[in-house]
């Protein structure tokens, strides 16, 4: 550079383009001149044993043993063709896949008994006074911790729990069929929010309340359904995100497009007044009805590109209170999994931090789909149930696309110009940027039998990705 | 300016700041340098009358003669402080007041059949019809032209109507009532849209709907409303910024909101399955069905603001498809019009431009109340229904805040931040601005008999606003 031009240099105002540390453009700003903050990381926070994985990928890649491209548009292609439909409700014994008597499905990876975290405890607990194999939660205890029980994740059932996700054999399930692929998903009905089953709370009231959920609320609902025909959820969730709901916990849109559909038929049914207004009075109380209705939309439409071979795609993406856990398309049966995190929420009244248990629930399946927390631009309002601020909201979504292999066809975010959501998680990308899916979630009490204490934001730990990548290369280079 | 400094500027970037034509700015962009292009223009566009105006108008307020600041500032109080409240329905003719049966209210500021735009003709026509003072539309038009029928603003009649705006004597209304303030505004039931009345269609479908309306759907809704009890329209309008609608053109979250609500008691009233079930078939086939809410929720909230001395609130805005019309709080009676707009928009197929009438209707009502077009960045998916580009639904928005007085206590816009929506507009201000109050809207056909061809976005002719403006000062200064 010539002293002329270097002069020119000093003689002008600053336009700095700054990457890595923020403090050197903040320093700048400060002093009047403009700074451009990229935030530049290098690839895998410059970890020596991580790029040299990159580096036998990238070799791989390229001397075509592993054929990832291919691999992940095929898994974007299923994803975008799914078409997830409500066609009927079941009880789970007679409809899930290896359902019985004495076996407890939960979610997130597995877990056993004793490591099992304060809600997931309380709400088995719970299952097993409903299920008439225990009449306290001490008996209940007791029975859990005997071996006699068995526990498996309802994501190896076709199956998907919010927060606990218990689900036991007598429990009424939503089945949804992805209409493309043929394949289905289950997942109970919504019970409301506070004490409830799912956060871990397990008095009377809630196993009463799960009584008549499955005497009255599901057989009603079924009925109705069966009047009314396959519910095409795709056009519902396509909707939602027009009315400021993302899927996750932001479903009053959602519900209440349900209800407006079936309310007609609810009406026609050969029951009487008082069981019509009890079902419609309870849909109308419980805004997170449809949550139980994205989530098995979202599993059968990830599930149905799960197993490609070579694919990185994220299909599943689970907690259990204990671990997180996540699968990937190309090493279908393999859970990668690592400490539950901390969440950041707001509380209810009475509560505060100190009361949470860590990140649980399946839920995070409408994240994995590009809903939910992937879809938070079209749901600014969310940010009074889980904090933050609408700006934060458009933030994870815009970061999103980062970790993504696309945009979603169907799910589009008018505020974004009709933009569509973030959709198919590649693990490569998570690990090579160093961002983290963004997941919004309700907090359970750390306690068994308790139940919800607020809502929040939360980022899965990065060793579950970073060691699913290290299988990837380990298997596939 | 020294060499020295004048060398300084030419050897650095320019960074510009340009006031009035675009063009300059647009140059400067071209050749790569900033331009920040502010978008000044001299108070009243330069018009030396109405300067003049406005030294009078500064004048008497700096000598007291006027108090405009006060004025102004207790129509805020009343415009924030209103409640509407859904409190029953009735027939017209027993509820609005000086209403009879050869009495026909319609849309706007007065006009004489003579003058009517094609669709209120043919909704004129269709009402006759359905009074039964005519059996064909032939007979009707000659009635009408008879001198023996009297017509007259809805606004005249604590009454709002949208588009043709025409309710007759036995047609059903919903009753709202400002709680804060008891006055009341009168509105019909929405009958979809398509073939409708209130879009100048006039066909036996069309009676035939408006007789089912007034025979079964108005009292059904009625019992169902009088077991529920009175409810808050000021909540539902808060809860449906959050889910999408603005108010006027997108009125799916509450259609939604309002069925889910009155869906309970609908069951349990002493009426057969098949007349509920086709009452909440039809309300779920109309998504429109909340604008006959929010318009009269709109009026009995801005009405009590009408008649406050020195205020230059305008508590009217209201087209009847020839003229648009405004009223302002301190000359309560008198109406400033200008001719009605074209309206930019997108049509339904098999129409175009050539077919549409202009602006008409009293759901303006909405934006003159702060939401409608004033809340549009609540509800970015609108421009798939109105046209232009979600950008386009914000920045309306943020320009209206240049015209109101206030921003919304309770109505609010997440994507801005929770913002209160531009409540209150200042006639003083949209002529010192030349800023229009923007207006979404549907469109109808030019002739009578057709029905809706689109919907689209509009601007009032600035005429209206300066006579006010003009009227205001000559009685005040």
């Amino acid at each position: 550079m010539s002293t002329n031009r270097i002069n020119d240099l000093f003689s002008q105002d600053l336009n700095v383009i700054n990457l890595g540390l923020e403090g050197f453009a903040d320093t700048l700003r400060s002093l009047g001149s403009r700074a451009t903050q990229v935030e530049w990381k290098p690839p895998a926070g410059g970890n020596s044993e991580l790029i040299a994985l990159f580096d036998r990928l990238e070799a791989a890649e390229a001397s075509g043993s592993v054929k990832r491209a291919e691999a992940n548009a095929e898994a974007v292609r299923r994803v975008q063709a799914g078409k997830p439909t409500i066609v009927d409700i079941g009880i789970a014994q007679d409809v899930v896949p290896g359902m019985h008597k004495k076996l407890i499905l939960h979610a997130g990876p597995p877990v056993k008994w004793e490591d099992m975290s304060g809600p997931m405890r309380g709400a088995v607990m719970g299952g097993l006074i409903y299920e008439g194999l225990a009449s306290t939660p001490e008996e209940a205890e007791k029975l859990a911790a005997s071996g006699e029980i068995e526990f498996d994740p309802c994501h190896h059932h076709s199956a998907v729990g919010p927060m606990a996700g218990i689900m036991t054999a007598s429990m009424p399930v939503w089945i949804m069929e992805n209409a493309e692929f043929g394949n289905r998903a289950y997942c109970t009905l919504n019970e409301g929010l506070g004490k409830v089953l799912r956060y871990g709370a397990n008095s009377q009231e809630v196993i009463d309340r799960l009584k008549w959920m499955a005497d009255e609320l599901a057989p009603v609902l079924r009925a109705a359904l069966k009047a009314h025909g396959p519910l095409d959820m795709k056009n519902l969730i396509a909707q939602v995100l027009q009315m400021g709901d993302e899927g996750h916990n932001r479903n009053r849109a959602g519900t209440s497009l349900f209800i407006r559909e079936m309310a007609p038929y609810l009406v026609r049914l050969d029951e009487s007044r008082d069981t019509i207004a009890r079902v419609l009075e309870f849909l109308n109380s419980n805004d997170h009805f449809f949550l139980n209705l994205t989530m098995p939309a979202a599993k059968c439409t990830v599930d149905a590109a799960a197993g490609i071979e070579g694919s990185s795609f994220i299909y599943t993406m689970a907690r259990n209170g204990t671990e997180f856990g996540i699968r990937i398309s190309g090493l279908p049966d393999q859970w990668f999994t690592g400490p539950a995190s901390v969440i950041d929420g707001l509380y209810l009244p009475g509560f505060t931090a100190d009361d949470a248990a860590r990140d649980i629930g399946d839920s995070v399946i409408t994240e994995t789909s590009g809903i939910g927390g992937f879809a938070m631009a079209a749901a600014p309002a969310i940010v009074k149930f889980v904090g933050g601020k609408p700006a934060d909201a458009v933030n994870f979504t815009r970061q999103m696309y980062e970790i993504t292999m696309s945009e979603n066809s169907t799910y589009q975010i008018p505020a974004m110009d009709f933009r569509g959501t973030p959709t198919a998680i590649d693990v490569i990308k998570v690990v090579e940027t160093g961002i983290l899916p963004a997941i919004n979630t309700g907090i359970a009490h750390k306690d068994p039998g308790v139940g919800m204490v607020g809502a929040g934001l939360v980022k899965p730990p990065e060793k579950c990705f970073q060691d699913a990548f290290r299988a990837y290369v380990e298997h596939y280079c």
